[in-house]
């Protein structure tokens, strides 16, 4: 602990001059500029705490590979491990100040750091804040590092532990959907492609289907976190590694994936690496996937839920509120509602991370911080829409199974199940019979004579028309 | 009429060097050089006649402005002028050859254009092709001119031209969905909000609804196609003028104003207007807005008209073509569905457009070729859109009268109507018995004699339910 | 002034049942649920001052409309109206607590301002919050609205209002811009297209054309605005104006108007209006267009001032910050780059908000919370990055003047003066020579004698490069 | 070898009636009617072979699964096999005449090659155009398939087809700029942070990091096309494999990865797979990936080429055309400037497709064939923007040698150099003074006797500036 003494502010100064700052603040005078440079967003580093331990994760282990080749002392070096345990038990957050959104390709971000982590350190050695002659936030804490290669690597485990976090949430609602897939396996209804009376299928089989295509992003979004594994650490201003010392990179990612238990890999080509950000472009365009899903999903809830008695009504969404200020009665499918409003949210965050990734130019990308802010952001969209989903619908939805076996009985669709047995020319005929005089397919075949009443109580057996069937039929025509 | 001569090839040099090229070719070394260098797309110049025809304006009034200045002989202005009056008749089309896509900032469509031009008054002039000793592209076509004013002013006439020409079909488009909003002004329905039963409303005022709503646009698409009547000819290379003459730039543009009739006007800050783009981006962005009301009508037209049994059935869209391979009789919304498609194709263009808008650097923006390519592909793709839908589908569209009253019957909806009466509170009441009792609303309020039955039928007449009202009432409760 | 009672909480019910609320809250149940429902983002209303004012100032109207139809008792309209001014006053803004991004088309907005206003006006009836019998959220504050009229008119005023708070803050980016024109208007540069050397201009005609393409916006944005005082107030549920009586729509909208002073005026197609969202889609564009812009202004700036000896070097951003935490000395266009990523989060929420509006489904979009929280963030992002690039970049940067001039003096595009009087084929050869040879083309003009060194100096003086001029050569060759 | 008949036409009827068709029309009834509904883009099937080619192995597959259970005869197999080998060997491609961008979620397209594969199947039998009894394009070619399963099945055998077509364009392109990177790997020049100037580099390491970026995505493009190879054939019209029998899917899938040679898998959840088109949206995005890095590439060989004389000037591109009409001399990139063009139109283009992803609707994805359409087109413009840019530019870039090495050594950034032996404050105040005074930061540290001439020379050798070093220096500071 460190005592607050009795002077109110401390001076500390950069290039451009000098600067009073709290005497107790453990950030210093570069935070205080990103903070006064930069009142942008809604959105602040202490907003996102895995990106707060991404950065301790990167100083320790730049830390320990400086330790290493004898570049900070040991009394240093565990003074900014120590500070870096902190941060990663969730102390000092609140001394992460600056905005989400800066200028400066994360300067700000990384200084915010540095000043953070070598004043907690202080503390430790028994210094007070702004006593940067036994540890600095340049020369200790940023030793053989640039805001080019610490920030971005930051980011990426930042957001490879944000991406851990989100996936038991995806599982859960795949998990929620599956067990609605179970429930309702036995309930006949009626297959619609483009939004007309199709062939039968079971209740189940939709909540099955609803769950199998996110279970399949669960590859992609693997597929596209893996590449936040791979960090330029090492590489420092521009890729070349200036300021560092052979061996160094290879000890702070070995220190990194040690630190962190993730196998966290170096760039091979530093300088191609510094200025890409493709991998953030690519886990947004892997979380756009889910979205367009969860946003069909949502979109089929609606549809399959729509009455109660003017529209399919095929299920019904738990009521969450009343529905509206003036229709006594009505409830809505408001959960389906703000899930596919995620969706858009995230499909615009992709566009942003996308035009920013655009704009590289030489040995950087100085639109890193934005596209790092809609990365979070879209990861806690996406885990709130996960659980709101599967919590207040998914789990709560019941089946209106008279509705559903009636509509098949009724329709005009199941002729299609005749077709290996009389044609496809036949069955058309039939079809359009059974629309133009509102008779049943069933009666109208059996009117014709061309199958016994036998043979098409087989083919229109619904548990027939649900799977690849091989029927014994002798069609007669 | 030339005459073509015996010899196969006329040889031509620019800065790069001599090329040979067919003796009777009206297009030049440099379209030559164009068509070799971007060998990229479909997109043709050639198939985009109003283009062409917006080059030839532009260096119709061009040489107007350079005769007037002295700067033409009578023989070079009458021969310019007859050429490119050949070309508005649309001849020598076939010899804009360059890909719409093009680096160079338009530089190969300019120079095609100033190459055929001249070819074409040589041959005016009783001159070979490539004799230019008499009229060259550079120093009598191009005169005061560069592709940086030249090229944003023909696209912008271009541009224009094709707006005109776009709109007539999209008024047939609205007249035809007001004519069906006549057509339907009688049948009472549903409405639904949220997918869910709302409130009775008629079939009319859905179609009305859909006129209204693109009507709109015409205003919007308006304002941003006035945008295009901003030209910057006379600001040359980059704005200041360079190459030309006081009063020119005011002389051509009154000239371009004169022979298209259009209300043209010149750019006030020359170099403000020269590397923007944005008269394109928010053409595009009008598209857009049109294009998400055509999704959005499409998307109805498929939910009213979903069925034939199990859907909910209000309309019958005019079959097309059978709607399936395997499911005979099926017949699908073939036409909002390809609308739909195109109104997806207008929003990617819109974004294209965009973000080449975006890529404007200092004097210039280089990307303009892709931004005229994506406006004027939207404006063919809406125009089949609009006549497409009109004819092919909205036209023929009949209703399921008896289908959509009896839902109104059945509804729990109509309680809505009785809030003035009664209290929000108390409908709330009647809608939650009548949704677990299945029973209707009439019933229910009579059973519970809080309104006579008189009063009762005064309100839930469906001609009091879809307009304002003003009803005699008295409840009792 | 109420007092707090003993009691700890009140209970309310709705549709689905009973809930206690803290006894002094002045929401209500609804709000609570929706709070319960939607845990989606970090934009809660009560960061929208202004949109809380277009709900004030809607139930307002309203009530006026009501009271006036004898549909409210003066008590209960005084106490409503008043209400509404404590809001407008700034009141009670913490008590809307429900997450812009929700389900339910904005019923949860709607309700908590019904449900706050309804309680503050209870107390300043002398009534305890809960007392619904005195002044019911629905049957008084809601009286004759609907959300699905009500919340997009509040959007409506809410977004209007934002625009008019935002204009100043461009205009003075835009003053800024000129007033740096005018104090540049003397220094000759070199232009650049396709980022290759052009030909002259002045640094003041970079900056009035920065200024010139913003002020055009202006037109734009209004556009786009004045689609905002358009309302469907009156239309109720679906557009057909249910539960209302003849004369209220008329009647609210002219309060609406008197009060906010705006000339708001009534939708001509009420079911068109009410599922029609495309005046946010279009704003969101006039935001685009200018983000557009706003980007390639900063592009620019960032492209001028680079260097500081490695670069074009032209002008000087004023240091904000260290700009390395590597690079000793290094100073950064942090404002110009912080400005780009709120241009690309504009552009994102644009796609978000495109997308929402796509998503109408028959007599309303239940997309529109996420549309509103688009638009309300884009213009406070926009309101901190105009703020912010004028205060702390534009006013502050000085030219390089000796540079400036000298790459005129050095540069071969000052041939292109030379154009009129020796003919670009000409000019092409003595261009190439200086390419070639390294040498001026002030001296291969000379040497080649086809002009007088008097002329040469007449065509070649830089005031003659950068406006159109007439002047007195007689050129030899 | 078939027989054209002296009748002219032929009759073929479908649910909606008879129509006449040429009596040696390979198609049908139901292309001609698709050609009649969907007149909308400049897109036709004829364009994209490889897409026929994906009909025709499709096609072929399902025959074989067909004949092995007995549902055609030896004759009608041969038949079929033959005209699917007739397409692959690139005949009768001119009879596939149906808009790619069409309603019916590809109905038009499947029945196109339906018929056309009938009727040439007909020929090789001995038959005449239009005999379907013999062999119908329904009941034997479409046998156990629906347009659900065999269409998309078909686009992703085509699109698999051109992504492997579109790898060696993409190597070559990789390929050229490493030689590039080799051949510049002795150049030093100057790195640029946030376009201003950082630390020295060589040009080989911007190629080899150029070629890096774009090596990466090979990865990418493959996991991406991967998910082509999973396919939903056998689950006909909804997943649930109707009109199939059982082994069906599993003979058919198996054919076709014999036939193709490639590992194609038949998906797990038919259901969720037939409405799935989320490979579209993910092969979309991994050219996006790849769009954004060509567009970062090309901006920075514009950047580096810029000039020529007031601009960096480290590079020159290979002339390819006259720069401008009015600016004699001038040369611009106009190689990179269309591949930027290209880039954008691919970002565009994935934007329809996430669209028309997110629009499925319950059992299938009726925007299917704009989907296609854009993959389709996008990967031609890639292919077009891979040959352009390496053999037009890459291949012919020269470096301007000196002026690189004079940047370095004029600049200030090499003062990072000394970081590890003066310290960050120490060495910023150095660069302070060398940006005050104009001098060289050599002469400064010299001058302070902070560093001997022998250790400074080391330190700023720029081969020890390029990578990571141990040097033995003893600053005295």
């Amino acid at each position: 602990m460190y005592m607050k003494t009795t002077n109110e502010y401390r001076v500390e100064h950069d290039l451009l001059g000098k600067r009073e700052l709290p005497v107790d603040a453990l950030y210093g005078i570069q935070t205080l500029r990103g903070v006064e440079n930069f009142s942008i967003s809604r959105f602040r580093l202490d907003q996102y705490p895995l990106f707060i331990n991404g950065l301790a994760y990167t100083k320790w282990a730049a830390a320990e590979a400086n330790h290493q080749l004898g570049l900070l002392t040991d009394e240093q070096f565990n003074a900014i491990k120590a500070a870096c345990e902190d941060i990663l038990a969730g102390k000092y957050h609140d001394q992460f100040l600056v905005d989400m959104i800066q200028g400066g390709a994360g300067t700000s971000t990384n200084m915010n750091a540095n000043e953070v982590i070598a004043n907690i350190a202080l503390m430790h050695m028994g210094h007070q804040p702004g006593e940067y002659e036994y540890c600095s936030p340049h020369d200790q804490v940023n030793r053989s590092q640039s805001t080019n290669d610490a920030y971005p690597t930051a980011i990426h485990i930042g957001l490879y532990a944000s991406h851990l976090k989100m996936l038991p949430h995806l599982k859960e609602l795949i998990a929620s959907l599956k067990k609605k897939g179970d429930e309702f396996a036995h309930i006949i209804k009626m297959g619609r492609t483009q939004l007309e009376d199709a062939v039968p299928m079971t209740l189940g089989q939709t909540f099955h289907g609803f769950a199998s295509i996110l279970e399949n992003e669960l590859l992609h979004l693997e597929e596209a976190a893996t590449d936040f594994l791979t960090v330029n650490l090492g590489a420092t201003a521009i890729g070349t590694g200036i300021c560092s010392e052979p061996g160094y990179a290879e000890k702070a990612v070995e220190a990194l994936a040690r630190i962190t238990g993730w196998k966290v890999v170096l760039s091979e080509d530093w300088v191609g690496a510094t200025s890409d950000t493709s991998c953030m472009v690519g886990y947004m365009s892997a979380m756009k996937r889910v979205a367009v899903k969860l946003s069909k999903i949502s979109n089929d809830l609606r549809l399959l839920s729509s009455g109660p008695r003017c529209g399919l009504g095929e299920i019904n969404l738990p009521a969450r509120q009343p529905g509206s200020s003036i229709m006594p009665g009505k409830v809505n499918p408001v959960i389906p509602e703000v899930v596919s409003q995620v969706a858009f949210k995230v499909m615009g965050n992709e566009l942003c991370t996308t035009m920013a990734g655009e704009a590289a130019q030489m040995e950087l990308n100085a639109m890193e911080p934005v596209m790092a802010q809609c990365c979070f952001e879209s990861i806690d969209l996406l885990i709130h829409a996960y659980d709101t989903l599967h919590t207040l619908c998914i789990d709560g939805i019941t089946a209106n199974e008279a509705k559903c076996v009636e509509e098949v009985h009724n329709s005009i669709g199941v002729v299609t199940a005749l077709n290996p047995y009389i044609g496809y020319d036949h069955a058309t005929a039939i079809a359009k019979k059974a629309l133009e005089t509102g008779q049943s397919v069933y009666k109208l075949v059996l009117e014709e004579g061309i199958l016994t009443k036998e043979d098409l109580d087989t083919i229109l057996n619904p548990k027939n028309m649900v799977r690849p069937v091989k029927l014994d039929i002798h069609a007669k025509g």
